[in-house]
């Protein structure tokens, strides 16, 4: 028997209605609401956002909507894996207690105009190669925060500078939820888990596995002192020997606003983060990994 | 004995973590929450706005604070009327039970970087000449509904553009609060009450009393069928010869969304909406009435 259905936790809500019925039921009765929103296609990354969110709240909500305004036209949202009836499956058995699976009409109906960004911590890395993004992302994120109302809401940490963007909304814009990083999953090569993985032949898959390792690499040789620039240089020959096709950016940023460290060895006693763009064949990966300087 | 003190029903709320404390008491114990934002300097307007919200809410909060973003560096942030004292007086006499007196630096600390902008609505009409203005209302309006979360928030109907940019960022953005547009409050003579009729002179006192008849006259005439363009520029042409220096815009527009009514005689059975802002002397003056043709 499917895990979905009326023998499962798992409820599904199509409509703003009734999400709000069931997560105002759960509020009246004093129950704390987390939240994991994803675009569907889940893997075991996004199931540790939801045992995060349910270790922390009484009742865990994850939404599921491939949001338009965060692709370009010349991007793979035509293209982006979707598979609900899986994802569903996946929801109930990680302990996810209502999906809210909204249509794109129903976020954005006719007349929407209205848009929420932020400056300084989205510009730059990730805004390079998708100026559209972060943008697309603080709108929805706003939308999805407002309409599920959680106590806490959990980002990945392998998307570090949208976590930072959406931290810094929530609390510019003072609203009333509590922003979590969840930890990175990887494959055992060390990959980031990413729903734009599927994208990768045999061969790229194998080029892909070497990210992260480059980026530990770094972390190390950055801990010990060496000039971030030349580890950056350093970094960007080991990224090409590897076999990946362009280098978007690898860059060196402190940790708590994605500001500028310097090119000499990082300052200690702050935390730092290692962040890359890369693309292998067609798919594009990104990935982070924290450093700090004892 | 002042109002304000001990014996009034007014609070005065300085601090973020003071103003939810007060607020989430109310909620707790179920009261409703009724908000009307000013940027102080108050009149007979707002305190329309406040008694409003007192018959749809069990407590109200009005806020009180000259927000920066929403003044170009040629405007009159630096002189905009302020006093505090008499504010707090008429709030606690209109039956406001809390005010939320927050400083530039609680809105907007440092590292602060976000903001929320309505597109189409926003366009054209304040925006020709205050291109900054509705980005600065928006934001602070998204920050004060969050900061109170009201139940309900009642906006001046004088700025109609801007009751509409409000209304429909809360709606884009599921917001959880009802947005309600109070009537306009004039003087005898029909000027609409405002903290910037305090910079006119008695000659331009004078003057301004005539734009709301120039309004009217031209509802009237819509309404029996006169061609929209040809009514626009006999306004415009009264509107000079009652002595208004400039004319930012005087526009049919309908109700709803600001959309163009075309140039000939209005649709019927359809709310349309006359807005003009005109300036005498230094002073800038908005307006707007109803009108629709049976």
């Amino acid at each position: 028997m499917s895990p979905v259905g009326p023998d499962s936790q798992l409820g599904v809500a199509r409509t703003l209605k009734a999400l709000r019925a069931r997560v105002d039921g759960w509020r009246s009765t004093g129950l704390t609401v987390g939240f994991v929103p994803t675009m569907g296609a889940l893997h075991k990354g996004h199931l540790s956002l939801v045992r995060h969110a349910a270790k922390l709240s009484d009742r865990v909500v994850a939404s599921i909507f491939v949001n338009p305004r965060q692709f370009a036209v010349n991007e793979d949202l035509a293209t982006y894996p979707r598979n609900e009836g899986a994802d569903l499956e996946m929801l109930g058995s990680a302990g996810c207690h209502l999906a809210w699976c909204p249509t794109p009409e129903e976020m954005y109906p006719t007349g929407y105009q209205t848009s929420v960004s932020v400056a300084e911590v989205a510009a730059g890395l990730e805004s390079e190669s998708r100026p559209h993004f972060f943008g697309g992302v603080a709108t929805v994120v706003c939308k999805l925060l407002n309409q599920v109302r959680p106590t806490v809401a959990v980002f990945g940490e392998k998307d570090y500078q949208q976590l930072l963007v959406i931290k810094r909304m929530v609390r510019d814009l003072d609203m009333s939820v509590q922003i979590v990083g969840g930890e990175t999953v990887r494959e055992p090569d060390g990959l980031a888990m990413s729903s734009r993985n599927a994208y990768l032949t045999a061969d790229e898959r194998r080029i892909a596995g070497k990210l992260n390792g480059v980026l530990s690499d770094l972390a190390e040789k950055l801990e010990k002192g060496a000039p971030v620039e030349s580890a950056m240089a350093e970094g960007r020959g080991l990224l090409e020997t590897a076999g990946f096709d362009r280098i978007d950016y690898l860059e060196t940023r402190w940790a708590a606003d994605l500001g500028a460290v310097g090119l000499g060895s990082l300052e200690t006693g702050a935390p730092a983060r290692i962040l890359a763009a890369v693309a292998v064949g067609r798919t594009r990966l990104i990935d982070n990994w924290p450093v700090e300087r004892a």
